[in-house]
């Protein structure tokens, strides 16, 4: 899934040059690492060639990257529009079951997402796999490290195979309730990542969201397919009343299963979220670019082109690209959501 | 005098495009806003055609803001290089001497200071050039505002005509010394500004640097004149032997008078200085350029052409250029030469 433009990244995520595109973490872009996270050596399971849920502005510079690592075989799911996650579910299952079959089994994903360890995501994937075997529709269950309020939470019932049933969902809680979660020790983050047979997830599909099971699967039917790049058809695609996978099969589901996931993942939903996971110097800065510091500490300094000059500053966002500029506390970075806003309201598309 | 370049506006002033190039206090650059300060309407003096001296790589964009104001009759003296300011006023002297005879009298000043109230500083300069009539070398002194460290001091003795006899020149001082001098009350700021006949500061130089004179006359004689441009002869410019005015000529001089001066004078010399003297909102901002803030105060936040946003911030400096950024702490804005020092160790000469 690499349909979204995360705006809490700005100046560096735009709309069209997310943070999927970006190397935030490494020398690889996210949407990179996520292509090599599924490589073939998956062990018992064998991971097939990767399919990519996208829309046309991303197409061609997404492409440029994953032929720059070298990788064959990737194909290209276009978006008319976004409509959600439920869609992306549905057509990633029928795009999966028209090449493999009934018990082909899916591994839906963002693409912006950072994981650290890779093997250990492989052998959760492999455990859930086992699971979704058995026709549950499994979800990743992320170990809180602390009182998170920018998550949804599940919480597991009775042990299932390699993991559990899923008691509860729960939305973004307040800081008082996700303390609780923590301590509770049944809750996990929902990654939002999930693993489930064609079939299964087509049937769940049929019985609590008919219509846009059958919009999804008209889309891919009616779908232009050119080489290795499946253009949806808008009509069908467009009349999807658009739903997260959540709220369309998960919560309603019986077949819902969470493995318990610990391979260092981080959404990388904001920029001291991306100081979180970034290697350090001594003084604690994540820095990128052309950058040079002076009694600068516990800040994350980013430049994609500029030089970055950053004197006397504690636990600041420093982000500079070839047009835009951001300053901020760390503490404040979830601001920016409020400034990208200002943007749009301005009508400054070009900064968008 | 327009040969400086003030590194500690970086990365604003630049060798190629130095401070008194820039738009910092109007929309007026402050060369524009130095040849504007010198029109005709002197009141009881009047004010001759303007000179600029400045070197071949400024030469070109000062002399576009001068066109674009459409001021007239401005000359132009090229140095081949810098000797600082003894052999400028060497050359002005001369060259004012050669236009207007022995008597001519030249207020020489650097194009990148601010001065707030022009009227003040003419009528300043009127009582200065009662003073320099009468043989005297005249140096303006700023009734300091607080212990500044970054001037040197002048002590006034005895009065004479509209000003004082020069007690003593005292470098820049520690801060209890400067706080000593600011309580005294006999001490002014060197703002650098001088005025004086053309004969007497020649007759001076004669006695206290005469061969910083000869060689400073011999670049005048032999200089290459095109139309408006005096190319001073580089032989006989480069052979001299560099020094400031004050310590060449008024240190020695028993002529140097000093008239107190109050036309709200800054020398701009620091991005902290540019925010004291700066238009400010109700938050104590100072900003130009696209910028946005949000929960900031008391900074100074100047964009060239980049889209600036600055969240949660307090007495910052955030500069942007096309190539580079600056953060800095309002208080530690005199590490920003120290920036450039490692700069120009790095060989970046394309960010000087």
């Amino acid at each position: 899934m690499s349909g979204g433009s995360g705006t809490r990244l700005w100046p560096l995520s735009r709309q069209s040059s997310p943070k999927q595109l970006h190397a935030l973490t490494s020398d690889l872009t996210l949407i990179q690492h996520t292509i090599a996270r599924v490589n073939a050596d998956g062990g018992a399971f064998v991971f097939a060639d990767p399919m990519v849920i996208l829309n046309e502005r991303q197409l061609a510079p997404a492409q440029a990257q994953i032929k720059e690592m070298g990788r064959q075989g990737v194909s290209w799911i276009v978006e008319p529009c976004g409509r959600n996650t439920a869609p992306v579910a549905a057509v990633a299952a029928e795009a999966a079951r028209a090449r493999y079959g009934e018990d082909a089994m899916v591994l839906l994903m963002p693409a912006d997402h950072h994981i650290d360890d890779e093997e250990a995501f492989r052998a959760t994937a492999i455990r859930g796999a086992h699971l979704a075997q058995s026709g549950r529709i499994v979800t990743f269950g992320i170990k809180p490290t602390g009182p998170a309020t920018g998550f949804g939470y599940i919480r597991r019932g009775d042990a299932v195979g390699d993991g559990y049933l899923v008691d509860a969902f729960k939305e973004k809680p307040k800081r008082d309730i996700a303390l609780e979660y923590v301590a509770d020790g049944r809750y996990y983050w929902n990654a939002g990542i999930f693993l489930f047979g064609a079939g299964a997830v087509a049937d769940e599909m049929m019985a609590h969201c008919p219509e846009l099971l059958r919009l999804s699967r008209q889309a891919v039917v009616d779908a232009v397919v050119e080489q290795d790049v499946i253009r949806l058809d808008q009509r069908a695609f467009e009349a999807i009343d658009g739903d997260s996978f959540d709220y369309a099969v998960m919560e309603h589901t019986g077949r819902a299963a969470v493995v318990p996931a610990d391979f260092g993942w981080s959404d990388v939903g904001s920029w001291s979220a991306l100081w979180e996971i970034s290697d350090k110097d001594d003084a604690g800065n994540a820095v990128r670019g052309d950058v040079h510091l002076e009694d600068v500490s516990g800040s994350i300094v980013y430049s994609t082109a500029l030089r970055v000059g950053v004197i006397g500053a504690e636990d600041l966002i420093v982000v500079a690209t070839e047009d835009a500029v951001l300053v901020a506390r760390k503490s404040d970075d979830q601001a920016v959501k409020k400034l990208v806003e200002r943007l749009r309201n301005e009508g400054r598309l070009d900064l968008l």
